[in-house]
């Protein structure tokens, strides 16, 4: 893992209007710093915290040439797009990955007082690998000192929502999740932006400017949460709820058959670069606890973890070995090092598991099953809903956010939405309640495999039973008979349930059920997610979020082709596919593609169209609408109908 | 283009279960040949026509492993799938692409006695090409004599079909769409399909078994087409209809930039191979009459063209010279050739072209552009619209089938649903009408771009105004931002809308609006739209269509890999993904899989759990469930409620 100097490969001329994507390395050791082509990193101030500056990435566009040289160019205003790619992607950002990123919120939680550095970790078991000689080699250089809440205190962004505190947090959301929308009412206003879809939201209700009084008050709510973990200070916050754009989630994670502590960086770092709002880590080797605290340190957004996957390496694989001390003893260890939720599968109680007998594809939840066979081995309940309250106790001392696992998805069409999963999905609602009593983040996690009529279903009973707590989906995918393409399965499924209301989609890769994601497989992942999240804020009527497809379209029709591609969600892929088929430079500029050609280009033509009624005297569009319902009236009053 | 001998590369232990499947060859000039791994191709003789053999493919699977070694094997019945590759996958077909396939249809088409030879072909254009030396190169080898019908007859399935007769077209498509559903039947009788979700059909109404009485009277009804020219005997018949299983189209088609006629011949063999239900041709380059005979004499699947293209072709290109009978001549020249379906953009009226003005991206369609710019530049309406009748005639006597081509489709999220759009839409529903009182076969297209909420809008307002004419969409794209991914961009419209009721797909590959599609692109764009319209199935609820699902997830949960790959839409693509991290061969019958390792597969962990269930002296599923019952009432009697 090296060091790449800030500003390497990013001379002045990327950031310019209509600059040419250059592919991102396919492999490569060092984390990824390219900025996005035709971009600049911009930073806005808060107003009630003026200290904050909330990173956006701006896409600069080039001119509308004139339809006629005499005629002036018209320019084309900057579109910001929310970013998740962190300091990465900013040449004038110092990154140096065995230091960290900088601590951002250090000063936030430090200030509000409620909070106090820890002698040390508390985990014995972080104890015992810092003491480890052996791990020395590969353990991150930096030391730090773990923060948990003062006693009798509760450090959570709900508790100071419930307040009625705006902590910079939810500041720092309110002006992220704006982008800078007064622009677009500027653009509306000069006839930029065109007609936005007003949507179909079901229920949710995004108003048309976030302010932070509104982020607050959602938090206070249970509606949204803020995963940020007081020991996690790098990360830029961000809101998982509803009423926000809708969020996703890439899953990184060596397995027992592969993987190194520096891919996993980079895996997080280029999962971010692609767009993936949060990140799990869902690592399973030896050195989980290492892996783990070079991701964070180098992480901008919140870091997910599933704690009963490293209590099970503890017990050497065993479930039935695993005792709530260990696991309890996990969370710490964890909560300590700063990852920001936790998935927990409380919602697997023993009376469920003999409803899952029937099923095709059993559990397929890994957590899910792992708690099944404890339950079964000790005929016991799961110490997982037993010491619940004891878990909420720990969730608050360090703002770890619940993601409570839905251990018994249905992991096949044939078992969606069957009595085993809702059952779990009502212990969840029930268990919602406790862990708001806590003033404890949460959210709902949900399938899995669902076909497209029972998916609306899902979002409506997760509303009613989890009292609107966020819903956390993977997919759902939506048939079972395309391994090897379930990034697009479950995109469908995705789309469609986050436009019902689903606030973070988990992402799928193409490798879903047959392998590890490579590198390649992390983006596929990503943009997919991206797209379907996009498309779903698309149909809820999200204020603003059909700017970006209006001026991608407005360039496409224009032929401004990188400008196509910079507004893209993958500007690298849409060049080099342009290229594969016209690698010209001219072909840039070109006034049709390759798919028809000169002759037989439609928006060519459709320009041509607008020309020729230009030549008939006619300049601009509204004289051209006139001058053609002339002629249409004309013929209308002919009586030229031929089936009258 | 070489000729593969029959069976080369198909040892007939390919054919049985569990074969490894072999990776298609990326690039190859010959034709695919490659039969599908573990799979044979069988052939349903007819009742109604007993000499009618119908092709489909039947996946042969391994037997289910004993959880005990006392305990026997369990077999799994093998699944038959509906198949679009034709004779290519038969390695007992003889294939000489130089003869074309053996003519199927040709004695049913004859023993009507309704159709007769042509004196050579009627269109003046073909006759030209024909005296052509400079064209025999490349001409398609075997010369044929077209068939129209006799003076007063209308040879379409639609005029058989309200006359009352079940052709041998139409009992063809009751077995194939039936997919021997018994065999289905007798799995639910063993347990073995367990549970199909009921779907929502949305007015859809898909009996149980596909009757010959069945297909008849929705093709009389107009509520399906079978697109079957009687100059194209090769086809395999299949009909498109909101009451069968939803299909796709892929289209092919060289441009003034690149490609060759064998390249063309073997992308609609690779298509097909992929699950094309039809091929549209959409070359536009100068050897387009030689490149389509070629197709159309190798197709088992109609093929579709834009005629309006090849007619501006032979203007150079200008649209204002176009004229009538320029372009009935071409309607003839592929009429004799037998393209099955026409894409006719009669809908592009004078009086609409206006509203297109304030688009954001005007009019994408090359057909609407081309047909605006006409209509604009000689102060007409459209002679498609002027001269309708005359066009139905002339679809009459070879059975064409309308594609009624939507010119005003929306280019952009932006331009969704708008009125241009729409006054289209009704004027084909008013040409649909006028198709009908002359017999002639008629679908409708679609669009287009279109946010996931407005959807819906376009399906009902199409089954309205079209009379339930079936409908045939582009997608529908749910955002602009994606290019490079719009083949996803697009499935998510693409599920929604055949799940709404769109009865054939036309797919999208990720080049769309950048460049060509090449060969990986074609398979991608394929496999992705059989998901679409797969999932739009199974929400649907089509009697039999969970049944793949089903029978997949079961070989997934009981690690037999082989099965699952060879189930799968791309047998190919899922093999050599798990091959990727795990390549050893052992790792096909391994009880585990490399994304979580063996320790932690939830999948071999819910089987332990049933295991562990049957060590405690429970061997069955159903005692198992008895087992944990009790279990759960002991706990539940104790009262042992947390939160009480």
């Amino acid at each position: 893992m090296t060091n790449q100097p800030a500003g390497a490969g990013t001379p002045a001329e990327k950031t310019k209007p209509g600059a040419r994507a250059e592919r991102v390395p396919a492999s490569t050791a060092a984390v990824t710093r390219e900025p996005f082509p035709g971009s600049r990193k911009v930073y806005v101030p808060g107003v009630v915290h003026p200290h904050i500056r909330v990173a956006m990435r701006e896409v600069l566009l080039e001119d509308t040439q004139p339809a006629r040289p005499e005629l002036s160019h018209e320019p084309n205003a900057p579109v910001t797009i929310y970013d998740t790619s962190g300091p990465y992607t900013d040449p004038d950002a110092e990154i140096d990955v065995y230091k960290g990123l900088p601590p951002l919120r250090q000063a936030w939680i430090e200030a509000r007082g409620d909070t106090e550095a820890c002698t040390g970790s508390t985990s014995a078991f972080a104890r015992k690998r810092a003491a480890d000689a052996s791990a020395a080699a590969i353990r991150f250089p930096a030391s730090r000192i773990p923060r948990r809440a003062k006693a009798g205190q509760r450090a959570t962004q709900m508790h100071y929502a419930r307040r009625g505190e705006i902590t910079p947090e939810m500041e720092y959301i309110a002006i992220r999740e704006s982008m800078r929308r007064e622009a677009i009412v500027e653009a509306v206003a000069r006839g930029d932006l065109r007609h936005q879809h007003p949507g179909q939201n079901w229920g949710a209700n995004t108003p048309k400017v976030i302010t932070p009084e509104f982020v607050r008050d959602e938090v206070a709510r249970g509606r949204a949460i803020i995963p940020a973990n007081i020991n996690h200070p790098e990360l830029e916050p961000m809101a998982i709820g509803r009423n926000f754009l809708v969020k996703i989630n890439a899953n990184i994670g060596n397995s027992a058959v592969t993987s190194s502590i520096e891919e996993e960086v980079e895996k997080m770092v280029w999962a971010t670069h692609w767009g993936a709002d949060n990140v799990m880590d869902l690592s399973t080797g030896d050195n989980i606890h290492e892996t783990r605290e070079w991701v964070l340190r180098n992480s901008p957004v919140p870091i997910g973890t599933v704690p009963i996957y490293q209590a099970l390496e503890k017990v050497d694989g065993r479930p039935e070995e695993l005792t709530w001390d260990l696991f309890r003893d996990t969370l710490i260890e964890q909560a300590e090092q700063g990852v920001d939720y936790f998935t927990i599968h409380a919602g697997v109680r023993l009376a469920y598991v003999p409803m899952t007998a029937e099923r095709v594809t059993g559990i397929v939840s890994r957590g899910g099953s792992i708690m099944a066979k404890w339950c079964l081995a000790h005929h016991q309940e799961s110490f997982l809903y037993t010491k619940f309250d004891e878990i909420c106790e720990i969730m608050q001392a360090y703002d770890v956010s619940f993601s409570l696992g839905d251990g018994l998805r249905p992991g096949s069409i044939a078992d969606a939405n069957d009595q085993a999963q809702f059952a779990e999905l009502e212990t969840l609602g029930e268990l919602t309640k406790v862990a708001w009593n806590h003033d404890c983040q949460v959210m709902i996690e949900g399938p899995g495999h669902v076909p497209m009529h029972q998916i609306k279903e899902n979002m409506d009973r997760q509303l009613e039973v989890c009292h609107e707590a966020p819903f956390y989906t993977l997919g759902p995918l939506t048939t079972d008979v395309a391994p090897g393409y379930d990034h697009i399965t479950s995109a469908i499924g995705a789309a469609m349930i986050g436009w019902f209301g689903t606030a973070m989609l988990c992402y799928v890769t193409p490798k879903e059920h047959l392998g590890l994601p490579n590198r390649e497989d992390v983006r596929e992942g990503a943009i997919t997610y991206k797209i379907a999240a996009h498309a779903a804020d698309l149909a809820k009527g999200h204020p603003g979020a059909q700017y970006r497809d209006n001026v991608l379209s407005k360039a496409r029709f224009e032929f401004r082709w990188m400008d196509q591609f910079n507004l893209a969600l993958d500007p690298q892929k849409a060049l080099s596919f342009h290229d594969e088929t016209l690698p010209q430079e001219g072909a840039k500029t070109a006034h049709f593609c390759s798919m028809c050609g000169p002759t037989f280009c439609s928006m060519k033509i459709s320009e041509e169209v607008r020309e020729y009624a230009a030549e008939q005297g006619i300049t601009e569009g509204d004289a051209l609408e006139e001058g053609m319902k002339e002629k249409a009236k004309e013929f209308s009053e002919s009586g030229a109908e031929i089936y009258s």
